[in-house]
C-alpha cells in the first residue's frame, strides 16, 4: 500500500492527522486516507495508512499514545487465522468428541514445548524437512518449531526411560511452511490430536487397537458410512521394490513418488521415477503391477500366492502382519472401513510397519493436475489459479488441490532409538487433522443452511435496574451487590456496565446473548424485600410472561431453582429431538 | 559432551557399535559409551554419546533407521519442559477452574496464532521488548512469537470492526527469552489465562468486576486470605511525576524504575533515576515521597488533600477513578483484597488507567540482592548462584529471585487505536500466570506429603482372560469382542496386548492404572452364556471379593450398572470427607 503514497504526500496526511487531533482532542478521524482491502479470501484483511508507528519516540507517554495506525497490513501470518464464535464452538465439540475416545481407551495426556531443539527434527522427515520453521538465532540454543507431536513424542520417551509403556494423547498446534489453503483447511499452523501406543506388546494387538480407535473417533463425529481408512505395510512396500530389484539408496525416494498415486496418474509416477529418481525403466514397470493394487484379503492372498514375492524376508513379514491385523480388526468390528492400497507409502522417514491414512469425500483434488494442465493448454491462459509462482499465495481455489487426508499415522519402532541410543520403545499411533476435519464439518454446516445459532455465552441471568424519571438511582450498588450473590452461588450473571441503564437496553444485551432469566430489580418491589424473575422468550400468552416477584434474600435458592428446572425441561426436549449437539455434528443431522 | 572425546576414539566407538550390531541383529547396547548425566536442576536431562546422526545417508531405509544416537543432549530447550502424569491433572484442574470463573462472568473464547507479524508487536513492550522470540527469515513475512496475549487481542479488535463490546477469555502459551529459573515457575514458554472487557462502557464499572475475577479465581483454588490485589492508576502515578517535574519523554524510563521497588530499596531506585535515566536529583527526591506510600481509601484522601496534586488534570481524574472503583468493589464485596500501592508502576508501555499485580507468598525474594551483595562481599565468593553471567543458565536456586506476580493487568484505551487508526476500543484485563500459580500449588501439595496418588487413566473396566495348560487360547478374541461392544456403550476398557496373558499380570496392569472394575472371561463361563465381573480392591472378607457372574448377552447394561452405583457411592464418600477434588487445590484442605 504505501507505494501508492509519494513522501511529500505522506507528510501532509500526518499533518493533516496532527491537526485534526489538536482540534478534536478525539482519535483523529483518518478517514480522508484510509483504505479498506476486501480481499475475497480474507474478508477481515484490513489495511490502513497513517504515519509510522516507529516515526513516534521510543519511550511515548500516554498522550502520545493517541492512536496512530501503522502502513503495514493488520491481519494474521499467512497460512493462519484466529478463531472464535461459532467456529471456536465447533471446534471444542470436535476436540471433546474426540478426547472422549482417546480416554475410553485407557489414554493419557502430555504437553511438549511448541519448539524444540532444532537437532531434534533434523533428519526425520525426508523430503519436508524444508518446511520447518526455525527460530532466529538469538543467541543460546537453535530451536525450530514442531512439525509434527509425534518426533517431541518419541524425545520424551527417550528422555524418561522409566516408561517404558504408554497410551499417550496430545492435542496442540503444528507448524509448516507448506503452500496454504485456508479455505481447505491447510494451514500452517494447524492443530493435530494424536493418539500412540508406545511399549513392546504381541504383534498388531495395539496396530488394531488405533484403527479401531479412528473408526470411533468419526463415527463420534458423524461421519460413519463417508470415510476410507487406506492401508499398507511399509514392509510389505519395501519388499516389492527389493523383488522389483529397487537400489537400497533408491527405496525411500521411489516410496516418496508412489505416494503420490492419490494425486497423478500412473503415467506421471513412473515418469518421475525414471526422469526425476534415476530408476530403471524395466524396474518402474515391474513395481507398476502392484502399486495400482487395492483391495482387502483378497489383495493380501494374491500377494501371498506370488512366489517370488512370498520369498522376501520383509515381505513375509509384513504379510503375515496384515493377516493377524485383519483378523483382530474382524474381532473389533472395524475391518469393514479398512481398503489395503498398495499406493500408499506416507512421506515421512520413521514408518517401520503398518502405515495408514483417512480420506474422505473432498479429500481427493476435483480436478487431477493432468486435467487441469489439459484445460489450460485448451484455452488462453488468463490467470493461473494461485497454484504456482509464488509459495505463500493462498490456493484455497486451485482446483488440483483437494483437502487432502484427515487422519493419518503408522508404526515407527526405532524413532525412539534414535533419541535414547540403546532402549527401543517401539510405536504405533494416529494424527487427526483438526482443521480439514473442522473445513468439511463447517461445509456441511452450510449445505443444511442451519438458521438456529449457539449461544456464544453461557450467562444464565441478566441483572436489570427498573425505572424512570429524574430521581432514578439506576441501582448500580444493588445490581452489583445481587451479581456478586449470584456469583458467589456459582450463577452465571451479568449487568449492563452503565449506571442509569434504560430497559430496553438491558432486555437487547440479554436477548443478543440468549440469556434465559432476567432478574428485575426495582424500588418498588425491593423495599418490599421482593425481585423480579422473567424467563426470556416466553409467548405473549405465557401465564408467567411477566414474570414473577421472589424473595429477595432467598433470591440464589429462586434462582437456581428454576435453572435446574429449566435444564430438565431442555434436556427433554433435546433428546425428543434427537441427538443434536452443535448442529451438523452428532450423527441424525448427517444421515438426513 | 562431544569435546570429552577426541576424533580418533569416536570413530573407534563408532566401529565398536557397528561391530556389535553385526553381531547381535538386535538394537547395539553401547553401554560401553552412554553417559548419563543426572542433573540436579533436571532429573530427566540425559545425554548420550555415540555417531552423529547426520552422518547416516539422506534417505536411510528400515534397516538403517536401526539406533544412532545423536551426539547432543536430548532435552527440552532452555526455559521450557514437558508436562505430565500428575502435573497435568492438577493443571487441567486449574484452568478447568479458571475457565468455570471466566465464564461465570459471560466470557466467550478466542484464539489465535501464536506467532505475529514482527511488526505487530514492535513498540509495544517498552524495555522488554528485547525478550520477544523471532522466528528465521526463511522467505515471506517476518514474524515474531507471542509475547503475551493482550497485544494480539487488541490487533483482534482492529480487524474485527464489527466487534465492539466483548469479553474474551483465551488461555494459551505465550514466549520470553527471559532468564529462566524452572522451579519457581519462570519460564521461557509458559501459558497465560486472559479475561479482557471490551467496549466502551460507564466508568469503573468493567475495572471493578476484573478485580472481583481476580478474587474469584484465586478463592475456587482455595487460596483465600493468602493473595494480595496491588493496585495503582498510570494517571496517577503520571500526575505525581508531572507534578514532581519529570520531563515528558522521561516519564516511561522513570516509572520502569519505579517498578522495581518491589526488589530494590528505594536508594537504590533513586540511584537508576539519577545515574543511569539522569533525573535531577531534587526531582528524584520529591518522588520518593509519595511512591514508598501504601493503603486504600485513606491513601486516597491522603492523596486529595494535598493540593498541588490535586490541581493537576491527570491526578484529578485518577483519582475519581480510584474512589469510584474503591466504592463498586465494596459493592461486590472485593474491597479488602485490594492494596492501593504507588510503587507498582508495571512495564508496558500501553496501559492508560487501572493496573494492578496479584502477589502471594513467594512472590517476593527471599533475599534482597543488596543484602545478597552485603553477604557476597563479607564472604570469599566461590560461586555466583546462577545470577548473572550465562542469561541462559536456570536461576531456580537464586535467592534474590522471587516466584513474582502470579497475575497481572490493568486499563489499556489505546492499543486497539494502535493497529486500527481510528476506531479506538477501551479494555481492561487479567492475566492469570499459570506456570507461577502451578509452581506454588505443587510447593504446598509437597508440603502436604500426601499419599494418595490421583489415577493416571479414567480406565473402568480392565477385561481378562482367565485359564491355563497348554490348550488355553488366551482369549485373544473374545476379550477384543467384549471391548468392542463396551466401547460401542462408551465404557473406558483396556485389555493386555498378549496372545496369551497371564492373570496375575492382567491384574497387575489393572491395578497399576486404579482401574475399578475386572471383567474376567474363561472358558468355561462363556460356554454357560457367563462373565466374572470383579471390583477391585474390596476388603477380603468382602461378600462379592470373589466376584459375581453375569450375563455374556447383556454385559454392558450389567457393566453400565456397577459403574453408575460406585460413580454414586464414591460422590457420597466424596462429599462426607469435603470437597478434595485434585489434593490441594480445592478450599478445605489449604485452609487445615
Amino acid at each position: 500500500m504505501s507505494t501508492l503514497w509519494s513522501k511529500s504526500s505522506w507528510t501532509l496526511v500526518t499533518q493533516s492527522a496532527r491537526l485534526l487531533r489538536r482540534l478534536t482532542t478525539r482519535p483523529p478521524n483518518l478517514n480522508c486516507c484510509c483504505v479498506a482491502l476486501l480481499n475475497s479470501d480474507s474478508r477481515r484483511r484490513f489495511t490502513v495508512t497513517t504515519a509510522h508507528r516507529r516515526q513516534a519516540p521510543p519511550h511515548s507517554t500516554v498522550a502520545d499514545m493517541a492512536p496512530k495506525a501503522p502502513k503495514f497490513d493488520i491481519k494474521t501470518p499467512k497460512g493462519t487465522k484466529d478463531w472464535d464464535g461459532v467456529d471456536m464452538l465447533v471446534r471444542e465439540k470436535i476436540f471433546s468428541s474426540i478426547t472422549d475416545v482417546f480416554k475410553r481407551h485407557g489414554g493419557t495426556t502430555i504437553d511438549t514445548p511448541v519448539f524444540e531443539l532444532k537437532e531434534i527434527l533434523a533428519g526425520k522427515y525426508g523430503e519436508d524437512s524444508k518446511l520447518i520453521y526455525d527460530l532466529a538465532d538469538q543467541g543460546g540454543e537453535l530451536c525450530s518449531l514442531r512439525y509434527d507431536l509425534t518426533v517431541p513424542f518419541a524425545r520424551y520417551l527417550a528422555m524418561n526411560k522409566d516408561i517404558t509403556q504408554i497410551k499417550r494423547y496430545h492435542i496442540a498446534k503444528v507448524y509448516r511452511r507448506d503452500q496454504p489453503a485456508v479455505s481447505k483447511g491447510r494451514m500452517r499452523e494447524f492443530y493435530q490430536c494424536d493418539f500412540d501406543i508406545a511399549g513392546t506388546y504381541d504383534s498388531m494387538i495395539p496396530d488394531a487397537e488405533i484403527i479401531r480407535i479412528i473408526n470411533e473417533v468419526f463415527d463420534s463425529l458423524g461421519w460413519k458410512g463417508t470415510y476410507t481408512i487406506k492401508l499398507n505395510s511399509r514392509k510389505i512396500l519395501d519388499g516389492i521394490f527389493q523383488v522389483c530389484g529397487v537400489p537400497e539408496a533408491l527405496i525411500r525416494p521411489i516410496s516418496s513418488a508412489v505416494d503420490k498415486l492419490d494425486k497423478m496418474p500412473w503415467e506421471d509416477v513412473r515418469k518421475e521415477m525414471v526422469d526425476e529418481k534415476g530408476l530403471d525403466l524395466v524396474i518402474a514397470d515391474k513395481i507398476g503391477q502392484w502399486v495400482v493394487l487395492k483391495g482387502q484379503r483378497d489383495l493380501l492372498e494374491k500377494l501371498q500366492q506370488d512366489e517370488e514375492l512370498s520369498k522376501n524376508p520383509s515381505m513375509a513379514q509384513g504379510m503375515a502382519d496384515l493377516d493377524l491385523l485383519f483378523t483382530i480388526l474382524e474381532y473389533f468390528d472395524a475391518l469393514h472401513t479398512v481398503s489395503f492400497d498398495l499406493s500408499l507409502a506416507r512421506g515421512l522417514d520413521y514408518y517401520t510397519g503398518v502405515i495408514y491414512e483417512v480420506v474422505t469425500e473432498g479429500s481427493a483434488p476435483a480436478v487431477s493436475a493432468a486435467e487441469a494442465a489439459a484445460q489450460a493448454a485448451a484455452r488462453p491462459s488468463k490467470k493461473k489459479a494461485g497454484k504456482s509462482g509464488d509459495p505463500d499465495e493462498d490456493r484455497s481455489n486451485d482446483p488440483t488441490l483437494g483437502i487432502g487426508s484427515i487422519a493419518a499415522g503408522g508404526r515407527y519402532d526405532n524413532l525412539v532409538g534414535m533419541f535414547s541410543g540403546k532402549t527401543q520403545v517401539p510405536c504405533v499411533g494416529i494424527s487427526f487433522g483438526i482443521d480439514r476435519i473442522f473445513s468439511i464439518t463447517k461445509a456441511r454446516m452450510a449445505a443444511q443452511k442451519t438458521t438456529e445459532r449457539p449461544r456464544k455465552t453461557d450467562v444464565d441471568v441478566y441483572v436489570m435496574a427498573f425505572g424512570g424519571g429524574k430521581d432514578f438511582t439506576g441501582l448500580l450498588k444493588e445490581r452489583s451487590q445481587v451479581c456478586a450473590r449470584l456469583w458467589d452461588a456459582g450463577i452465571k450473571a451479568e449487568f449492563l456496565y452503565k449506571v442509569k441503564p434504560k430497559l430496553p437496553a438491558q432486555f437487547k444485551a440479554a436477548e443478543q446473548n440468549g440469556v434465559p432469566f432476567a432478574l428485575i430489580l426495582g424500588e418498588d418491589e425491593l423495599a418490599q424485600g421482593k425481585v423480579r424473575i422473567k424467563e426470556m422468550g416466553l409467548a405473549s400468552d405465557h401465564p408467567l410472561k411477566e414474570g414473577e416477584l421472589i424473595s429477595f434474600e432467598n433470591l440464589t435458592e429462586e434462582v437456581q431453582q428454576r435453572l435446574t428446572r429449566k435444564k430438565q425441561l431442555d434436556s427433554i426436549t433435546q433428546q425428543a429431538g434427537g441427538l443434536r449437539v452443535v448442529h451438523g455434528i452428532k450423527g441424525e443431522d448427517v444421515k438426513a
